[in-house]
This record gives structure tokens, sequence and C-alpha cells, in this order.
């Protein structure tokens, strides 16, 4: 017949858990989505539909919960190794295990001035995430770790331009030198190895991106993103490459002379759909190869 | 035949606005959903078809565009005092406006520890809402503002119980005096009069409503709800009563005894649905008359 | 001090449930989101934290799934019905209880043109919907009905204007003989009884929305929903109001003359936000009386 | 310094559009969503900020809505070629694109038993997508056509079971062998060349997935996908391979042997989250090569 199975994958998606630690009575949380999946030999179970090498996706849930609390959560990222690592291990047709997880971020309510010891409100400022893809056995196994942000909502009010592009004859768009620039930002970078302060490191890069999207003048949302990029793998050399998933929300000016009114940068429409998508990546020319990194994970793959 | 038209309005939803303040390099911003509603005498345009007395949902868009320019926006409850009179003036079917506004926090992006001049950050910490209500003419003329927040999620890891509840048939609950208590609030207050300045008002009843969150022990949802409230009527005068819809996001202890551990607190499934939902609210009795200050906003009304 | 508690309400929101019945191989399934409210005498939980008359939304949701065994689904409204009596009867708080069933249509998959016993594919065409109040005790008992449907989406391609509307100085919409009309229906109607074939009332009164919807020539939406409201009183006695939220979906014909195109009425912009919205309502003006029909209930209440 | 721009794209994402066919008095409508991309040498607009040979997204929006009159829908597929080799031969930068389209049903209003003319209702069934990637300049150039449907939501009652899986240390899911089997299937297959009836192959092949998603005993869900593909493969020989995406939507029985009910089959929990998450892909061995077809879609690209 010449019909075959091809690439596959199967898990528990976005399991929430929540990991309070009350070592002290100043709890600390971890608020968590983790997808788990695992690929390798489980032709059978699609074929004929047998499932002795399929580790069931309720089990793959219960031992995101038990480690949590065998193994703490110590980052995301670090969570996300210790369980690609087990399900490899454990399930007998596993080669390889993708983890994906969401952190939602926490503040402490403040009362009288300080952070109170067991109340918090969620903050916005973007969902911290973390892709870790894992193949192989014993000396030949390869971890990758892409960690990133989604959901951070930035906007610049002026220091933005657009102009100089390619005129067609369906080209109605103005050129301006002053318009908003807004996007809701998805990054997600590759970290070239695993001795990495987890932590830190995504607290200090996301730090670079915020800090170069405010500072440099843009020439476009392309030309912003690069900037971001390349400033990200200049300071932070943990980082192989970056890839960005930045709508343009567009916040066009609202023509106020039928009613008398100039509208000098003032009131703007800000518009749902259509909205302008730019995706671009940043690579250091000497990265580590990306293997399965990017598996499973939207993007240039 | 004995039909008639019963209650009705219409308006503009969603008119998604920023406004940009430039009149120094230090930018200012208020980013808002604006929604009109118009009441009153507009019988013909539905029996008959007639249109002469309806202005259209297209001009009040404009007129918040315009009046957002002309008239700034210096709070939302006074920009939404502003347009309601301007309608019941200027429309000719118009007995009443309904203007309900929700605006989204916005943060400057720090740069070496200092906010940025022109670049911004969207917030969590929920959005905060007004509701207008204005009718009548002249000396009848009466307003009512309603503010609030919404989607303002709390969490406390401790001091919260529930327990000595009526046990029925049905009832498989086991009460417990130490569990996650989290909410994704909605509180609305009604303010007694317009002699109010708004933002300080409602940045001070947010705080007291995250204080009395935060320190009050609680013996149930609804009872940490009442105390908020109590809370905001004695400490702002200017309140006259406040309700609440608090859906309790239950975070389940996850059962690890079958994988041999305990689970003292620190390990939870939160759930989605379905949740329970508390809804409340506390009065001042002396409080001025509500007329139709609740009028096409959910709840108790 | 003079605070005190007001209007409150409690329970369990969107328990989502499938109820299957398998008494032939012809399986038929209802697939329901229900929601529980209670009522009453609940100062004391909200006050003093005491709970003893406080049945656990945790029971409710129970109880939910239990009579979906032991009484069985006849139709959203009789199952909503035996709830709420239920609950007034068992709660020693209640004295009244609101039930809101969502119910999401099914049909059978086709195979060789036949209705297959038991796979089913979702329709869209809405959801169907009911709320159901009941209050008080004994002879003083009385019960609401009010079902519906809501995101039931509808367009015309013709057959709709909207002129000799009131012009204003903030007024550039033109007017239009000839334009789409589409909206995301939601319609709720009160039953005057309970005695009611609540499967065939239902089925029968969309028929007159959607053929009332179809073959009246619109002057404006209002104008739509005035007369389907009212077909539907004229044609089917045991209604004794109908209410309507009905956002106007605008299409914008899209400017094609920079392209050397006309565009009579064939090429729209389907526009998200801001939209038009329109909410009327219409009454039998010997209906019976609405009492608590609509507590609860976004609308005109 | 070794750092360079990696993969990119850039276009004006859904962008909402409906067709109308007025030529004669029983219209027909297309509802679409149109998500246009560019790839090729945009290096100048990433790193220097010179625009020069980027045809801006507002163009290409513009292009959409100007070839929905020029050209017609005369299906999403055609559409969306059309569109594609347009932009590259058209922007100065391009050397691909990628132009994915979703359709929205609808159905015709049914007045006296008969469909009307211009009055229509939102159908569910899911929605129809298509991706189409070109490449390359004349004798080089390449298209490729993926075709589907997202969000079609299929339940079986019975005839599914799950059994014989691998047990481990966390594994306590006890098997069963009848159980709802419920998903939101996505489903992509890629066509092997350009010579397709795309609206007659399209329908045959989504009856093809009903039927065998009704028809099949299901061992697991990924015996039904593999078995769906391997159908669809067989019977539609313009197939080259076939991708899903299915949730597994847990529906759980309800315990109810706490309130004296057995519950065989009849009460179930559907659960949001987490949910099972399937992805397989069905191949033909000797099928065409796919080279850029899967670019920037989410899967196993």
């Amino acid at each position: 017949m010449g019909i075959t199975l091809g690439p596959n994958q199967y898990g528990k998606a976005e399991s929430r858990i929540v990991r309070i630690y009350r070592d002290s009575p100043r709890h600390r949380l971890r608020d968590l989505s983790v997808s788990t999946a695992l690929r390798g030999r489980f032709a059978d179970a699609h074929i004929t539909g047998d499932q002795r090498d399929v580790l069931p996706t309720d089990s793959q849930k219960n031992t995101v919960f038990a480690f949590a609390k065998a193994k703490g959560v110590a980052s995301i990222e670090e969570f996300g190794i210790v369980l690609a690592d087990h399900f490899i291990d454990r399930c007998p047709g596993a080669d390889g295990a993708r983890i994906e997880i969401e952190e939602y971020p926490w503040e402490r309510i403040e009362v009288d001035g300080v952070g109170h010891d067991h109340a918090f409100v969620r903050s916005g400022h973007g969902v911290r995430t973390t892709v870790v893809n894992i193949d192989g056995a014993g000396a030949a196994r390869r971890a990758h770790v892409i960690s990133g942000v989604r959901d951070l909502i930035l906007l610049k009010s002026t220091g933005s331009e657009f102009r100089g592009f390619f005129v067609d004859e369906y080209t109605t768009l103005a050129p301006t030198t002053d318009r908003i620039m807004a996007t809701s930002l998805v990054a997600r970078w590759r970290y070239d190895h695993l001795a990495v302060d987890w932590d830190r490191a995504h607290e200090a890069i996301r730090s670079t991106l915020l800090n170069r999207f405010a500072t440099e003048y843009s020439l476009a949302l392309q030309q912003t993103l690069y900037d971001m990029g390349r400033a990200v793998l200049q300071q932070h050399p943990e980082v192989a490459e970056i890839r960005f998933s930045a709508p343009n929300r567009h916040h066009f000016p609202v023509d106020l002379r039928p009613f008398g009114f100039e509208n000098p940068g003032e009131v703007f429409f800000a518009a749902d759909r259509p909205y302008g998508l730019i995706e671009a990546s940043v690579l250091r020319e000497d990265a580590s190869d990306a293997g399965n990194a990017w598996l499973g994970t939207p993007g240039f793959c």
C-alpha cells in the first residue's frame, strides 16, 4: 500500500499546578501550566492499537504533580529537564520528550509598604515560558532548553517611524516619521548549554529586551526586533539564538478635521484586526547545533 | 393587540481609544475601551422604523474620539460624565445615557532604574472600570457614578478555612482549616455624589480592598468579601455601596499518597470549571437613592 | 455605623455535564453547563462567618450530577425547575434559587446518508439557554422560566437599510439603502407559566425568530428586533415577554476606487470593535408579573 | 561579532473579508480570514532599517481586498495561490510567500422548508483552512497547498476503549472497555499537486474523516487518527500526507455511589484542563517532496 506513520507525539497538555513553599512563614509560590509530550517507538499504538509501550497521559500528569513535591520546582527550566529525563528513562516507547512550561507571575500584596507573607496579586508583564526537548539515551542524550516570554505588551508613544518602503499600485499607506509602535511580544531564546542560572538569566535577558525596546529609535518593527535580538546575543553569551513573533498592534491616528480639530499624535484608535505580524530570528554564527530544540514549537523550525 | 415595546437602549460598544499627552517629553497615556448607550423616546425607531430621533452609533463613536481631544480624559469618571451630559443634550430622543469605560494600566519601562519618558509596558493588577448613568433634563438631571476593578486576581496561600457548613446527603466535601483562597475579583462601588477626586479615590479604595484581603483571616469567601466591603464603607465616606462578584478559583490539594508522599498544603491542582461564584453587596443604610445607577450593569439590580 | 449586607447569592458555576441515554443502541445525549445559585438568609455566613446554613457549592455540584442520573434531563427547563425546588427545600438558609443552564447542540454524524447511532458532531446554530428562578415556600412558591439562545450568528446580504437618522456635528455616516446586516443574537423570552412542552416550544420560537429575520425587510436593527419579538408574542401565547441583546456586527464596504474598481456591495471588511449594541424588549401588556424572573440575568432588570 | 539575521517573514494577519456574489437574487458568500506573509531578501529592513524592498503589510491587505473583487474567490486554495504568486512577482524583496486562509461556514436560513436567497445562519462543523506556500521564480517556482479543518468537534458515546497500556509507579488510571471519546479535531493534509477540484476534494476528505471516526471501533485515539489518515490516503490519491492535532477531551464518569446510584456510562464530567494531546501524521511513501509546504505551520515541521 505504501502508507506509513509519520512523525507523532502524545502527552498531557496544560496541567495547572500551584506549588507552595511553606518552609518559613514567608511563603513562596510557583504557578505553572505544564505540558508533557513523548515521542519514539509508538507505531504499534497507532497501527495495531497495541498500547503496551504507551505511558498514559494520565500517568504523565500524576508524575508532574508528584515531582513537584519530590523534586521541587527550582526553576521551570530545571523542572522541565528533570521531567524529560524521567519520561525517557521510564516509558518503554519513548526516545524523546518535550516539556513545555508556562509560569504566571505573582507579586506580594503590599500592606503598609511591606510585601505580605502569604497574600499575592497576579502581576502583568507577560508570562515566562520554557520548552525543554531531550532525546536519546546514555552518552547520546541531547538536551535543549528554549526559554522566553509571551504576552509582554509594549508601547512607545514616539521614537518610531516607518517610511521609505516599496510603493506598488495597491499602496495607500502614508509614510510617517512619528507613530505609536506597540506589540504583544513573544520571544524565545535557545540556551547554548545547561550550565545556566535559570532565574537570573531569564530576568537579565528580559531586562535587555525591555531596555532596547525603550531606548533604540525605531525605523521599523523589524529593525527594532533585530536590535533587541542582537543586544541579547551580545550581552548574554549563554544564548545561541533568539526568535520573535511580534504582532504590530496598529494604533491609527483619528482624523478629527471634520470636527474642527488637528490631531498631532494625541488620539488613536487601537485596532484589533488585521494586524501586522513580524517574525524574525537572530543567530550566533558559531552557535551549537539546534538539533531537536525547536521541535513542536511554532516558528521557523 | 396588547403588544408593546419594553425597556431598550442602543449605542456603540468598545471603542478602543488611546489618548497620549505630549505636553512635555515625559508622555502620559490613557488606554480606554468606551461604550456608550442612549435610552429614551425611541419607540418609532423600533415600531415604524423611523430613525429621525436616533443619533447613529457611528456618531457616538466619533464624539468619543473628538471629546478625547477637545475635553481630554482627566479621569474615566469625568470623561464619562461629560459624554453622558452631551448625548442627553444633543440627541433628540435621549432621556438618559449610560457610559461604561474600562482603563488598561501601563507602567513606564525602567531603564537604569528610571521610568522611561515614552516607552511603556502593560501592567497586570486588574482593569479599572466605571459606569456613569445620567437621566433627565435641567434641574431634574440625576447622575450616578459606579467605579470598580475587574480581573484583580488574588490568592492567599494560608489564613483561610471553610468548615461548619450544612451537610446534606450530597455533601462529600471535607471541612478544612487551611486552604488556598483565590479569586479573580470584580468589585463595583457607587459613589454617593460627584465631588470626588476620582483618581485618588480609586487608588485608595483599591488599596483598602487589597489590604483587607491580605490581612483578614478568612472563615469563608463570603465573610472576606463582606469584611472588604465594610472596610471600604468605613474608610471612604464617599462610597454609598459596594458589590462583589468573586469566582472561588478552586485549588485542590493533590492526593500524593499513592506515590508515597504526604502533601501538607504544597502541591495544588488549579481547576478551571466548575467554580464557586459568590456575589455580595454591602450598603450604607443612610446612602443616597441608587436610582438608575445600576441600570444595565450585571449584578443584583 | 449603619453598614449592612445587601443582596447576595452564591453557588457553583459552569458544571459541565454530559448525560448519555443508552436505553437503546441509538444513544441520545444532553451536553450541559449548569450554574446553581442560592439566596436567602445568609447574613451570618457573611458577617460572623458562621456557615451552618450554607450548603457548600461542592454539594450543589454533586446534586447536579446525581440528579442527572436520578431524575434525568427531560429538558433543561424541567431539570432547572427540579434542581431549584430541591435546593430551596433542602438548604436551611435558602429562600430562593437561580439555575442557569446552557445546552450545546450536537448532530449525528451521517454515514451513507443515515445518522450514526453513537457518533456525533457539534453543531453551530447557537447555544440554547434557560434561567429558572424560584422563590418562596409552600403555596407562596413562585417559579419563573426564561429560555433563549445565544451566539446565534445571523447575516443578511441585502434587504437592509439605515437612513433618515438624526445628523449632528459629529455625524459622518452616509445613509444607505442596501447594506449587510449581521448580528450574534442573544434572545431571552419569559414563559407565562410552566405548562409548556419545553423542547417543542423552544424549537418553534427559534424558528419564528429566524423566519422573521430572513423575510422582514429591515429599516434598522432596532426595527428588525422589534418585529422578531412581536412575531414571537403573536405566534406563541405561552411567551409573556422577550428581550434581545444584539451586537451590530459591522461589515464595511471597502473603497476599491483607488485600485480601479467599483464595489457594488461585493467586498466587505468585517470589523471586530467597536460594534453597535442594540438592546430591546417586547412585552405583552397583560402578561403575568415578572417577579424575580430576571434576577441575576444581565439586561434591563 | 558573528551575529546574523536568521529566518524571518512578515505580513498582515487576519484580514476579515466577506465576499458577496450577487449575480443572481440567490446570493452566495465567502467569509474569510486571510493572513499573508512574505519572506526573502529582507536583511536590510532588519539590520539597517532600510525599507526599500518592503511591501507594507497595509498594501498586502489592500491587495487582498482588491483581488477579492478583481479575481473573485473561487475557493480559498485558488485565492491563496493567486495572492502568493502576485506577491512574489510584485514585491522586490520577496522570494516566497505564505498565504493562510480560514473560511467560516454559513447555511441559508430555512423558510417554509426552503433556503432563503440572502439570509444566512453561521454553521458549526468546524472551520475550513488552507495554507499556500510558494517559493522561487520562473521555472523554479514551487507551490504547495495544505488544506484542512479545525474545531471540528467530535464525540462517540461508546465504541471506544483504552487498555493494555504501560503501567508505572505513577499510574492510577483504570483500563476501560467503554468510554466517551471526544476531540476538537485539527487536520491538515498536503495535496500532491495543484490539479485539484478544491471545493469538491475538501468536502470529500472531510466526509471520509467523519465516516471513519464514526464507524471504526477505537482502541485508542492514536489508533483512530491513524485509521482516519490511512483512509484519506487510500481514498483520495491527490493527498500526499495528513497531520492531526487532536486534544483528547476527557469525559470522566462521575462516581455516584456515595449518593446511592450506579453510573453505567450515563453521567460524565466534561473536563477543560489538562487534556491529552495527540499529534500524528500519515504519509504516502512515494509522495512528492514536501519542500517548504509546512513552513510556518505548527506541527512536526
